[in-house]
């Protein structure tokens, strides 16, 4: 199920989208980075991007075990409750996929417990909650290809309710921004007191256990290869999303990268195909602390910075209405020659 | 026609707003941007803000004589032209426009030729473009007043038309942002080199004369009242901006500010009614230089940078959606109460 490759970025459907974009009616390079946006995308699309009529959203959840060192402002029954809230259309991503008319389904990836049936809820759960990453292996190292694999599963049955053009990666488990610093942490280098924010918000004693818990984690894996990394720290979900990210970009469809916790998702299938970046669009920066280090690890550079720290994918859903404007302004405006209008450099008379 | 007085913000909508934002499910503060601008909307409103399906985009065109200067890109006849884009829907806002389910409106305040009548073409023409500002007063100084005048009309009909819920500024005009440099260095104090940008794209040489121009006119009404400054320096379309500006702060109706030009008709309403500017969101932060002087000046934190430097409100219209997203999550959203979510602080059983 997860890819075997990745297709490669189409440079000649990215060159053709900038001259014509660099004879529409306005100032060359004028749009800046919507012009770089819909340059990007049509390398993704192997031609003009759509209008991207169909907009997923794909949310993992999974629980954490190192919640147990008291590294997080919430319990985790929080997880399962949100989940619902996302499910029962009330909570901050929902409100937001409105705006971009977008659909979201939820990735049960490993949850800690039962999760009611539901339409959008996909069931591709491959642990109830990792161990508690301070005190021995996250998870199973077999179950690093299990979640995956599940999650190119997961994309797969969005992909059949809806045909996605463009999908945003989001994530619920509390805890998960400890996992998520520690893995970026491993894979660019970075020291934890770097890397390390507040997460949902925790008091000065809680930051204090979590940069030791990332710190001790990061130590511990430094010399081992990625999937023993993954299978040490890493979150179900998070390695979920990972699969949804190779999966997607093997169907040619652009991702919407949301904040730190679905950077470290990138990050780790950047270990298994760089490749797959290229079809990945940094929504936003986050406030919490790290994610512009992983960004950078990542090559990417983020549309927004609206100082969100919330996850669900809430900053990536922001994000649709500038892909869709960047496609409009490729497929939509006339250049100069079709609107006669004089240019900077060659007057028509009006 | 136009007001003679501004609504005051509501603060009393505004703490309920925050009050309510505080109990939704999400940890407090993590929407950032999009809570502080909820929090505003609803000040604006004087209650929780609507869903914004009426939406309206008024860009305000006219001429400049100082283009004989030689400080412009483009020659004179592209603002007809553009104007023609716009109203043929073929333009980088039409593309942004529909992105945003706005509807576009011309202002002719002072366009040099003559403009084929079109229905959403709002003719509130002053004067026939602007005379030299370097040689000369740019109008007479009555004109101040019937452009303010205009502008308020202006507003009128498009409320006529489609009852707008917020609207978005923007403009056309080749010349105009030598027009508007000199405007900010007047009402800010900043120095010509700080503020003269390339505007749509001219060469070395021509930034150098556009630098004098703009050093020399604002040195020109440094002892002079606003209106007199205005008439000095100003261009039609950006004082009937300013009037728009000011009906629709009248009206309690959020004003979405584009870039370079816009900050300088907002600049102009400031000094006549400096609480129409708490009606105003910045969209984003354009590439041109002195901009962010012209925000500072106004007290206002633009949403977006997305190295846009285009103008005819394609900045503005981008932000649409987060306004939209801001009323969606403080009205759509669930408390953790009504949730039945746990909270950091009071934990619910499972």
């Amino acid at each position: 199920m997860l890819p075997t490759s990745i297709p490669s970025l189409d440079a000649a459907a990215a060159l053709a989208a900038r001259e014509r974009i660099d004879q529409l009616t306005k100032p060359v390079g004028s749009l800046g980075r919507i012009e770089e946006l819909a340059e990007r995308l049509a390398a993704m699309h192997g031609g003009l991007p759509p209008l991207y009529d169909r907009r997923a959203i794909v949310v993992g959840a999974g629980d954490h075990g190192v919640t147990a060192e008291g590294v997080s402002a919430y319990p985790s029954e929080v997880t399962p409750q949100m989940v619902g809230a996302f499910l029962g259309e009330f909570a901050a991503i929902n409100a937001f996929a409105r705006v971009a008319r977008a659909e979201v389904f939820v990735a049960n990836f490993g949850v800690a417990s039962e999760l009611p049936k539901h339409p959008r809820l996909l069931d591709r759960s491959v642990g109830r909650g990792t161990r508690n990453l301070a005190r021995e292996a996250a998870m199973p190292v077999d179950h690093v290809a299990a979640a995956l694999e599940a999650g190119a599963h997961a994309f797969a049955d969005v992909e059949a309710r809806v045909q996605p053009e463009i999908i945003a990666l989001g994530e619920m488990g509390i805890g998960n921004s400890t996992s998520a610093a520690a893995l970026i942490c491993a894979f660019t280098g970075a020291e934890a007191d770097d890397v390390v924010g507040r997460g949902t918000g925790v008091d000065d004693d809680a930051l204090r256990r979590k940069q030791q818990v990332v710190a001790d984690a990061a130590k511990r894996v430094e010399e081992l290869d990625w999937r023993s990394v993954v299978a040490e720290i890493g979150g179900y979900e998070i390695v979920g999303l990972a699969g949804v990210l190779l999966a997607a970009a093997s169907r040619r469809v652009p991702i919407l990268l949301d904040g730190f916790i679905v950077s470290a998702a990138a990050l780790v299938a950047q270990q298994i195909a760089p490749e797959a970046i290229g079809y990945c669009v940094a929504a936003h920066r986050s406030r919490e602390l790290g994610h512009a280090i992983a960004l950078r690890h990542l090559g990417l550079v983020p549309l927004l910075d609206l100082d969100l720290r919330l996850g669900e994918a809430s900053g990536a859903a922001l994000a649709f209405p500038l892909c869709e404007a960047a496609a409009r302004m490729v497929r939509e405006m006339k250049t100069f020659a079709q609107a006669g209008v004089a240019t900077a450099h060659a007057p028509i008379e009006a």
